[in-house]
């Protein structure tokens, strides 16, 4: 912790915050620049110190208070250089295979979930994603067909042989959609729903944590931490696109943001080229770059007739699209030595 | 509905989209302009827009569907131009009066939360606010004292005469934070917690409700509409900062919104300037502009020692600060016609 | 200077860092945390201190470098803690008035400008705002009517006793300007442009400096900074919104950067609630506001017809609505112990 | 041009829109909505269409006027389905080939930037870039060689065989510039420097437009029509990152936009990860990433010690870290049906 001192600040001030700082516990290091004195602060731990760096900055005669370390540990590459691999069903996530998610956004029927599933089993790929819990900006939208969608995803995967991911946005049912569904997904909006967070981290369900459309970076790990903290260290992260100014697509997908975090943590990172860009026509080619940004996973959209899909149609793509999808990164995968499964 | 086709699109594919219209039941209106064909649609109800939107925009040949009417209705001033007036302990929250809720960011202890209540009484004000369940960033903050918070704030709330307003987080606790607890408070992180919104929607208390750090003003008003469609009228919306870039203020105070809201809404609007600025030296200006652009009330956080407070110390002001900060506020309020209270 | 070694550094990469510090000049402190060490680096001066920064970062052996000092100086309230005041025709700009600065966004006909001139004038204001150098998004926009209208804005100021604030865009054009106004205004999309500021540090009008849409508070001290530098101290600051991710108002007006500004510079700073909001039933209350917020003078946009102004009518006010504008000021300046000048 | 009515307009203020629209002689279509009336205005042209929307908008019983064509025109690939092809030395820019410009940030002597040009020449490549006029934050940072810097770099260019890309900053060096280099690179900070576009529209070399880090597509692509409008077809778009609120990475990069442009625009698309994220370590995934999203170039900075670099060292990379950057960046384009030149 560095506490840097207003520039006018008094050897008597300068000396309060150093007491401070002692009756804590901890080292200080000044160093008595010319136009301001800093103070180095040695030995905080973790748990304390967004506690005394607000408690300092709230000193009129301290300028800013800085933390050194970063704020999460357990998910860090620091704490844990190499990286984690999660087994679900037929694949390995995080090991050199890019893992393809895909289904409808939303399970509407067995039949038309079916369909897709069929489509994409037949491409070689294992985990069907669907939608029966659904967040919705406006209450008059379809929140999806719950118990009975997750039944009807169960159902599809017993009879393709593929594993299944869906979203639980509520504390009270992580028990049930663990009974249903293979991988627990957050949602954007939950990023940072924490009894949500702690549940899941109490359960044994891999977890899939997607970035908050307002979180920096270290936020997102910082809520990926939370799940770890409690127990559970079977998590991978997933951006889908933050939220900036422009409007063309319905989010800015941050590719950056999957180098960065495959540099700070050892989790696996999945990219969501459907609710990052929201226009179909937009996704194969953030596909393609999200692989070759090194992304370990996709997560797609796909529906026989998104021009009829109760929600989401305008990002979904097609059967066929999803072919060409498929066509359009594998050769991008094996380019950088890996390959879709 | 207003849909523009494509620039080629052909007479086949109109014909294509006009017949979809009128399948859903709604009327069609051509107009053939000289680059553009764009078709509207009367008659489409709120609750099949969104998905009907979507489903159009997937088409190639459509290059975008516009929705008319806003997407929330029991909160707009269209559907009840009287202003909604919350009655709360002695004041009613949406009259003439600017409404103080201050208290400390935390319950620490009962002394510390007695003194600044204590303090706050004692200038007239009559509604307490405190955090017994608190939403942190990192897993490693103080989390809060939960259940002994709340009886914490009532014993305090009983001694002074005075009301309480704490934040909710798991709907799991809105029965119980309802036996302690005026005002519902739904924080930033929570505001498309749907889950949450539907169980103080089905409660008996005012809620507050935040708006998300990242929320259109579009987007709270519908997640004030969830929370309304449950039952509960008594919602007032609190504006607290947005995420922007700069990063001199921890969030970027959305004033303009309050009178937005003012226009679109018949809701009251609350300000926070504690967390929106995130700046002690910086509430009382904000404090004051936000009475200037129509806001129905406060949300400050005030400590007897902010330089020892467990959370968010740097945006506290002290017992002392506070009674600035009124005698800032009192003529402004006064200035246009209305009062604190 | 703070740096911050990679939790890995070896001894030798440490010492490689002290040396490289100690080359140019300057003094080490180093401080051994339990996971990171941290060398303070004493007596940098500001004109290198960037480049330093970021060669430091770039070795793969350090963590990150941050700067200590506020990357400006003379505008700084640290150098210079008495407010800066400003002269202009009548008025003083940075006392205790309210200085209005109002008139037509662009500049039509004398006629038109000479109406609204004459509005403002018999209210007691005088200075009047109008474009003759317009900057358009779309360049089919109408793009002002030039030296035609530098012509009209100084025969209708001459006419009614009043100063004329007007923007200039093309460094080329700084010397006509200057003939013709009062005051220079550098917009939003220029505040980084250098060579239009050096040219205006190098004159002798008095220079208001709009915020870039995308600036942060310290950024936009930066390019004051860089006016300031070339000799002309007579520097004025304008908030006029910044874009973010709300689209319901044009801009967000980020009135906490008012009140922060003041703190950090002793330079006056102006609100521009037309620019800010973009609508025009927002823009009294956001006078109101930004006069609450410490404001020390308004830039607004009046039109006598504004549903038929070639440009911004949406923002624009009334003769009418200007009346009421002052109407709902004047209270609420005098309430902070100011007055509408 | 779409008009909606307020949803108590009159029948009177219906028919006074209608006559406005009439009177600026276009057709009206009224549909008349349940809720809302919509008047659909036909042949509207696009040079009044903005000021035609503003103006309405001001109306109290309008809530608001849409636009319905794209405002930009000659750079749409609607005008113009086939790619626009740029022929610069022995390249040429938009055809198969993906596009390497490459070389120092800031040109700080002959010798650094023809070891620098070497490098990159040895791989094959032979676009230089380098900076002589350099847009700086801080009015303390070095500003450039200016006019000895495009001697430097001309001299290079001569002796390698390369042509060279720099940055012209004002509209006054155009001419100068336009001598010595190649393309004309129009900075992030001047996107909206109308002046500058002009002077650069009028002139015969290539301009590389980036994008503004506050713009939207369409704003960036309205600036690239200024350029056309005035006679250069020569333009090629450059994507640099976007500011939002994330701080890890210096901007974010948004490749969204790259696969978007190509289909909004026929200009050429070339991405600069190094301005994108500010850090060196991410350039080579967001380089391949750029490619597998559709990029027709790439701009890299490169410079032979990054640590002693005089402006922006944190994201430069090394001769090394070049070649490891073209060897990872050659299968992908390779895979995708291109070729690195």
């Amino acid at each position: 912790m560095i506490v840097v001192m207003a520039p006018n600040a008094t050897p008597d001030q300068i000396r309060d915050v150093e007491d401070r700082i002692i009756g804590w516990g901890y080292g200080v290091h000044p160093i008595y620049g010319e136009e301001r004195t800093v103070i180095g602060a040695v030995g905080v731990p973790e748990a304390d110190k967004a506690q005394y760096l607000e408690q300092l900055e709230r000193l009129p005669y301290v300028e800013s208070a800085i933390a050194i370390i970063r704020p999460y540990k357990f998910v860090s590459r620091e704490s844990k250089p190499e990286s984690t691999r999660i087994r679900v069903g037929d694949v390995t996530i995080g090991d050199t295979g890019v893992v393809m998610m895909a289904g409808p956004c939303t399970v509407e029927s067995y039949e038309l979930t079916m369909a897709t599933a069929r489509a994409i089993r037949a491409l070689g790929f294992s985990i069907l994603r669907g939608g029966a819990y659904k967040p919705c900006t406006s209450p008059y939208s379809f929140q999806g067909l719950g118990l009975e969608g997750l039944r009807i995803l169960q159902a599809v995967a017993q009879a393709t042989g593929m594993a299944v991911i869906t979203e639980v946005m509520d504390p009270r049912n992580v028990e049930t959609v663990s009974e249903y569904a293979d991988i627990l997904q957050i949602g954007t909006r939950n990023m940072q729903n924490y009894d949500l967070l702690r549940e899941v981290g109490r359960g044994h369900r891999p977890v899939l944590l997607k970035r908050g459309m307002w979180a920096k970076i270290e936020e997102w790990l910082q809520a990926a931490e939370y799940v770890v903290l409690g127990g559970n260290t079977n998590v991978m992260l997933c951006e889908r696109g933050i939220r900036t100014f422009e409007t063309h697509t319905r989010n800015t997908l941050d590719l950056s943001a999957v180098a960065a975090v495959k540099e700070l943590s050892h989790l696996p990172v999945i990219v969501d080229p459907s609710q990052g860009t929201g226009r179909w026509s937009l996704v194969p080619a953030m596909a393609r770059a999200a692989i070759a940004a090194g992304a370990d996973g996709l997560l797609v959209e796909v529906h026989p007739e998104p021009e009829k899909a109760v929600k989401d149609g305008a990002q979904s793509i097609t059967h066929e699209g999803f072919v060409e999808l498929v066509d359009a990164c594998r050769p991008v995968a094996e380019a950088i030595g890996r390959s879709l499964v």
